[in-house]
Formats: C-alpha cells, sequence, structure tokens
C-alpha cells in the first residue's frame, strides 16, 4: 500500500513522524512518500526541513492519504487552493487518516460530514466550529468512520495507526511494533484521558 | 540552551522526532539544530530526506548533544572518523543525551567507562557486547549518570526528554508539554516493561 503524507509548512513534527516510525517498520506492506503542493523543502518552527515531491508525482491511485496537524492549519483551512487540491487526494484515496488538528482540514473538504471525527483536545473548541455538521467525538483516542480515520492530539497518531495495522495485518504485527520500538499502545479508542470535562 | 542532533544515514525515525516534539514546544529554552559530519541531505530507509548542516557550523559550546540510534550505527560504530568526530563534540557539550542504540555509539568514545547506561533491550545483547567497561542497566526505562542521559528503544526516548525537561524547569513545564501533545508519560525510569527476562 502506498502512504501519501501531504505536508504543509508548520506541520506538527510528530504529527507526521509517529505514524512514519509505524508504517515504516513495515516495508513489506507500505511504502511512504512525502508530498506538498509545490514539491521542495518544507519547514517547521522545530528547525526541521524536509524534501517532499510535488502533486505531479503522487501515484494515480492512492492507498492511504495521510493528513498531519500543526501551526500551518491555521493557514491552509483558509487556503482556497490547498483545500481543492486535498479534495482531489480524497477522491483518488482508498483510505484518509488525520492526526491532531489535521481533522480541521478534512472538516473543510466536507467529506465529514455526517461522519465521526476527533481531533486534539485542546483545539477542539476551534476545530468543531469550522464545521459543525461533523459529529466531533469529545472524548475518544481517535475515531474511524468508514475509510476516515481521525485522531486525537499528536501521538494519539501513534495509537491509530498500530489499530490501522492491526485491522489490516492482524494483532500480533502491530504488537510486535510497538514492542520493537518499546512504545506503550493505548490499544482501545475510548480511552481518552485528555478529553475536557464538559 | 542550543541541541545539537547529530544525524547519519539510516538514523531511527522516531529517535530524532519524539525528543524533537518534545524540546522543539519550549523554544523559549530550546534552539534545536540538525547536524551531520559532511552535512546536506540525510536520509533513511522510512523514505525520510532530512537537511543538516555541517560540524563547522557547529556552535563552540554545545549545551546538550543528542545521538539517535538506528540501522546507520551499526555501521558508524566501526567507522573511527566519526567516533573521532563524536569524541569531540562529546568534549564541548554539557550534557550528551542517546536514545535506543545511540548509546551503542557513546560506548565507542569510552566516555561511558564506568557508568551505568541502558539501550533498545532487543537490541541490548549486541550494544553491551561493544563495551563491557559499561555498566548496562538490563531494566531500566532510561538512566542518568552525571551529564550522561541513555535511553531505551525509541518511545524510551521520549519519556527520558519530558525526565529532563523536568529536572531543568520543573515537573509543571513538563507535565504541561505532555498534555500538549496527548502524551501518557511514563515518570518512573525504572518502570520497563520491555526488559528482556535473564
Amino acid at each position: 500500500m502506498n502512504i501519501v503524507i501531504l505536508l504543509f509548512n508548520e506541520f506538527e513534527t510528530l504529527d507526521v513522524f509517529g505514524p512514519v516510525e509505524i508504517f515504516g517498520r513495515l516495508p513489506q506492506y507500505y511504502n511512504l512518500r512525502y508530498h506538498s503542493l509545490q514539491g521542495g523543502m518544507i519547514s517547521n518552527h522545530h528547525g526541521v526541513h524536509l524534501q517532499t515531491e510535488g502533486l505531479d508525482f503522487i501515484p494515480d491511485k492512492i492507498d492511504i492519504l495521510l493528513i498531519p496537524g500543526g501551526r500551518g492549519v491555521r493557514k491552509e483551512v483558509h487556503d482556497k487552493h490547498f483545500i481543492d487540491n486535498l479534495i482531489a487526494l480524497i477522491r483518488k484515496s482508498n483510505y484518509v487518516l488525520s492526526i491532531c488538528t489535521g481533522s480541521a482540514l478534512l472538516a473543510q473538504t466536507g467529506y465529514l460530514n455526517n461522519k465521526h471525527a476527533t481531533s486534539n483536545k485542546l483545539a477542539l473548541p476551534w476545530v468543531s466550529s469550522l464545521n459543525q455538521k461533523v459529529h466531533w467525538n469529545k472524548r475518544a483516542r481517535w475515531v474511524a468512520d468508514g475509510n476516515f480515520y481521525t485522531s486525537s492530539g499528536v501521538s494519539a497518531g501513534i495509537d491509530m495507526c498500530l489499530c490501522f495495522v492491526a485491522e489490516q495485518h492482524g494483532y500480533q504485527v502491530a504488537i510486535q511494533v510497538a514492542k520493537e520500538i518499546e512504545y506503550h499502545w493505548i490499544e482501545d479508542r475510548l480511552n481518552d484521558t485528555f478529553a475536557l470535562s464538559d
């Protein structure tokens, strides 16, 4: 399965590289690709400068589209060109996974309408204000609704991707990856200790 | 405090970007720098291509030297040029932090001799064989001995760096970062469920 990671400036570091560590350990199943609208170097305020390819190099069929969050989301949600391109990518994707405030970008495409989704818990008041047709889950480590997977803040993306791996290839494959990276996998998507109180 | 991350090809993704996510959230305290022996693009088998600066651009005084692990370690431990450069960097560093098999590189410098240290638990039999003058801890999420901090496998680096932040700036600063990234911080360095049985 090819995984297209859509990057933009001011993406959140661990939103990207947590999932990369999970999927990257299973090269027999997954092939990671790093893309951005313009291609070239993408940066964030952690001093990360990452090489990406442009949209022209994206395969005709995307198995997994992965959307991180981060400060840059606050700009990109209002960028029609970005959202239009995201819509085109979703159309040719089999699965769409967002981490943290990446779900704000998905909400802007309309594809989450009438679906259940979640986001970073501290950012959820803002994210949910963007599109009230989405059923925003206030207490969830991650949410899967059809082919759309949305995770809570940053490190929750690691738990969601391990769950995705377990669904696709069985529990033993996922738990072996967690063991290799000595990660305390939160397997229960309802185990959300970071939910805000109402 | 400046943080110099010493990169090499085939570094482990999360060894680097877990700590980056922690320190990067505290720009009032930490400035992250990405370096490699030659400078330029550094890559790994997860398809990550990261821009780095060469050694000439490293400050005269390093506050924190951060050494990741990864497949590349198996090559670099036998590269005298790499180890000699690492020794020179340690000499001008105030703190040295390694993640996962990064401690194998530190062991080769001799700086861990007679010190307590740890490493990735699945790799520990190999790592400990490199230098038996090191007191290798078989059960530890991370170990701090003087100014040398060594963590267990991959995600243990996140716990160690949160602990380092707590020591430097207080517990509240560290727990706030953990909360922002919705991370279940393992605060107790002796809480090591990945230790191999004897």
